[in-house]
């Protein structure tokens, strides 16, 4: 028994008890007559007191000597501290220590473990274990297993069933890439990780388990970009016997729950809108909708009036942006350069003050009168003191960019409040897009998600205009999670394998379980699959999900704490069958 | 919504409802002018009644055509049924239909969907989506879901903190093998798959989190002996400031409110043996305790009288087969065979008919007379009636010989009863074991484990007499868990390493970073992990695994379902600067 309380425990009540307590030094100071020092464990922080009189005198010197993050045991006696800490739960009582044992000593660490550290993120990485002694770190690795229970707990009660499907499946060219596992057993063959336990969660509703659900790793071997991880957990769940309705209103009771367990947080019908309003309202299916600046496509008013920017476009599309009237010369040039930065891609901004005194100043005042500029403003809702940002151009980029530029500016204007939870169901959603590149459709989801009934017919005739039976879970702009009610039916499964360019063989060879499924009795089913990285770290009011995970890896798919990936010995790669080729030049 | 209620759920209340069902055909019976169909689902089967009279001709027309398994749904009224089926929830009421959708038509299944099923093995794998409708899986699934759920609640209150691990993570040569993942954007370098999250748990208790647990896939890339999966299921766990009492205690807790929660059973104070006297009673170290038969050495009483299969022999030793001595010459010669076997490899067996009128028959009366014999069974215990069954040789091998006899003879009378649990902890495991093949040590639990303090010393003069601070919780003959306390300190860890046989070099490039961590301030900690694939089928009364995970695969590491693994395209392998080398001859 290495303690009788742990380092958050003790309380005015406690007084005059003898306690034993372990922990690491967190502070040690030492006024020469005294040292007190803050002991500190995952449930809180102790203060100790050695005191020249009252203190054995060896343990009086020991206790000068403890640096921070040694590990210590002590054995002493609970008493009131004559100036209390009311930020602290132990902060009334201290211990007075009459034992002291160092169980470890510590070297002193490369960054300080405090809640603002002086860590860069290499060095942080580098020792992820004294990272997650911090505060912060070790509050968000908490956090996460506190969500993933609540979220256990709702399916469980809901009457889903946990259940684990393989890590070691097949390799399936389609979608991204997949990190793969040669078979010693099996020369020459391999296992793929799973991106997803897609198909396999379908031949257990197949299998007649009604109700699934399971918290899992997936694996995508993609060009990390920032906030990507090679692996990442999905909560990930399907349902028999249903229509999209079911599915929304069982995850959207789930996410209530989660936004009432984790956050107390009362939250009302989500509301929903359809993917094309979505694009044309927000400029992208992902929409954050805690603040308007909701888009005005002004093509009627703004064009035929001579002025080429605007007249041969697809789309002339704007925002009011409240307040900004204000904004100087410098400033607008400002957003003018950003959005004209690669990234965005816009070619220019216009823009039209609409000035407190009922006046309009804009960048396009030689092809547009006043009037003009009033129509515009009053058809995006622009009050006087609000500025009209305008672009144009092709309608889908110009959609894209002129998203950026709101989001960019509702950061600018703290109004994307981490406080505050705005969910949103994206629906009819496109079955397909088209690719330039492989001059071939793409499922927007993923092949096996069903069209809508009412559209089947021109599956053959218009496959583009095909919507699906697919849904997302938008969270302050954030897609939290995704899914759709599947195909059930083995012709349809194979005429969809068609459309996207599979041949009848590569369709069989890497699908035929499925489709075989799908001839004995398969249920119709559907479901969704929830990111619990993002959902974890948006639930906890961050956007980037690298310090909710306990080891992640950086941007080249590095572990630099473990060193990993690394070279294989040469038995290795001989048992596996396997040579490795000379590196390629760059 | 494709149901008012699931086909478990209709009873007498319901009478007069009108209900819509969905589910599979279980049965069909048509007797021509009504037909019973039994529909099925997860939860139950309801009986579904067309009649020529009171339902629609189309839909009863229809009706008879519904062949096995498939999908469809029904409106209809709940009706009393004349003839009650008491065995089944739903057995006081029927569904007379009035409406009928065949949602998807089914092929005849390649074997029943029955609690008995004429399918055997390979075709139940093959087609795994319909096996797991049959009952006995299903519940399998359903039960290890409850039991994987019981051990998140009970730990979860006990303060354990659930983190996810990586599973992309760095091959060391030591231990099994592990299944690696070739890294396409760290060129030539590879993951592997994790064996345990041992180094990562330990790093999560340096970082303070007191203490961990997930519920984790793991991956050995071994020969597959029967009832082993290249994937596998752990439950793991780990504690901070303890010693071992703590973890046996904190995990008897877990143990016996699984044997409560999931069995109804009630089990005091776990038993505990030392690796030891487990060997010595038992000949196995983890021994099941459910019945009797423990080992009598007979060495004093048996060697010197002039029999050679005895007296040049380290060990005799034997067991008192209760009610055997009337077993036939017949009977004893099969045994005798049994343990010849080279799976078992004894060169013989001794006997002993303890006779009911208190007489003795052996097959050694030409060496030893009455008194011998009676000797011998008054050590061994055995009672008039009983037969008494001798092994000798070299200590290890006979007591390893004669655990399999007894096992197979507590099998052969039934002995062990699967709704009887008797759980108990081995400690005391040696440090290390020697290995003649490669004339090194092995670490027998993994090299983080600790020795014991006392022992320490005899670390550098004397290391097989070393003692671990090592422990394995044994159920019924299996060992569900094993654990050990940790070393914490670098120098032991380097000290541990050198025994080992690795360099300095070869230590700091595999494990350098969990030294590191021992010197920034390491608590001591220790832990467990269960086994969940065969701690659930064990606590489900059964002792093979693969009916208790849902997609297992087969003994040369195949999914048979899905075909896996397979071969890549060449373009994958390009990718990854890969290439697969001619088969080797055979």
């Amino acid at each position: 028994m290495y303690r009788t309380h742990d380092c958050g425990a003790l309380r005015i009540e406690n007084v005059n008890q003898n306690v034993t307590l372990a922990g690491w030094v967190q502070k040690n100071r030492n006024k020469g007559f005294i040292v007190w020092v803050d002991l500190r464990d995952r449930y809180g922080i102790t203060q100790l007191v050695f005191d020249e009189e009252r203190t054995p005198k060896v343990v009086f010197e020991k206790a000068q000597q403890l640096g921070r993050e040694f590990v210590i045991q002590i054995h002493g006696t609970v008493i009131e501290r004559e100036s209390k800490n009311p930020n602290m739960n132990t902060g009334a009582v201290e211990v007075l220590v009459n034992e002291l044992n160092i169980l470890n000593p510590a070297k002193t660490p490369p960054f300080t473990i405090e809640d603002q550290t002086d860590g860069g993120e290499e060095l942080r990485m580098q020792y992820r274990y004294l990272d997650i002694r911090r505060n912060p770190v070790k509050q968000n690795l908490l956090f996460r297993s506190k969500v993933s229970m609540a979220v256990r707990n709702y399916l469980t009660d809901a009457g889903f069933i946990d259940v684990e499907t393989p890590y070691l499946i097949k390799s399936t060219p389609e979608g991204a890439r997949d990190f793969v596992v040669p078979s010693r057993m099996n020369e020459g063959q391999f296992y793929a990780l799973p991106q997803s336990p897609q198909t396999f969660k379908q031949l257990l509703m197949v299998g007649g388990l009604d109700k699934y659900f399971q918290i899992v790793k997936c694996f995508r071997d993609e060009d990390l970009r920032a906030d990507r991880q090679p692996e990442f957990t999905q909560i990930d769940c399907e349902m028999t016997f249903v229509e999209q309705e079911d599915i929304l209103t069982q995850f959207e009771g789930l996410t209530r729950h989660l936004l009432k367990e984790i956050n107390g947080i009362e939250v009302g019908d989500f509301p929903r809108m359809s993917y094309d309003e979505a694009m044309k309202t927000y400029g992208n299916d992902k929409p954050d909708i805690r603040f308007g600046m909701t888009f005005t496509e002004l093509n009627d008013s703004a064009q035929g009036k001579g002025f080429g920017v605007f007249d041969n476009q697809e789309l002339v599309v704007g925002i009011a942006v409240p307040g900004a009237a204000s904004y100087s010369r410098k400033e607008i040039d400002a957003l003018i350069d950003w959005v004209k930065r690669p990234q965005i891609g816009a070619k220019g901004l216009v823009y039209v003050k609409c000035n407190a005194d009922g006046t309009f100043k804009s960048s396009v005042d030689k092809f547009f009168g006043p009037d003009d500029l009033k129509v515009w403003a009053e058809k995006a809702g622009a009050q006087a003191g609000d500025l009209l940002l305008i672009l144009s151009g092709e309608a889908h980029s110009t959609r894209t960019q002129l998203s950026a530029l709101r989001m960019e500016l509702a950061e600018r204007m703290d109004l994307r409040d981490p406080k505050v939870f705005a969910p949103l169901w994206i629906t009819d959603f496109p079955l397909l897009e088209w690719d330039e590149d492989t001059q071939r459709y793409h499922a927007m989801h993923h092949p096996f998600t069903a069209p809508k009934p009412e559209d089947l017919e021109k599956l053959a005739t218009d496959p583009a205009a095909v919507k699906a039976n697919a849904y997302d879970l938008v969270l302050n702009g954030n897609e939290i999670g995704g899914g759709s009610i599947r195909i059930h039916d083995q012709k349809l499964q194979a005429q969809m394998f068609d459309l996207l360019g599979f041949t009848k063989e590569e369709a069989q060879a890497q699908f035929g379980f499925l489709m075989d499924a799908f001839q004995y009795g398969a249920p119709p089913h559907g479901g969704i699959a929830f990111g619990l990285d993002r959902l974890v770290a948006i639930l906890g009011g961050e956007e980037t999900i690298r310090d909710f995970i306990a080891f992640p890896k950086n941007n080249s798919g590095r572990d630099v704490m473990i060193d990993a990936p690394a070279y294989l010995a040469q038995e290795q790669l001989e048992e596996l069958n396997l040579k490795t080729l000379p590196k390629k030049e760059a």
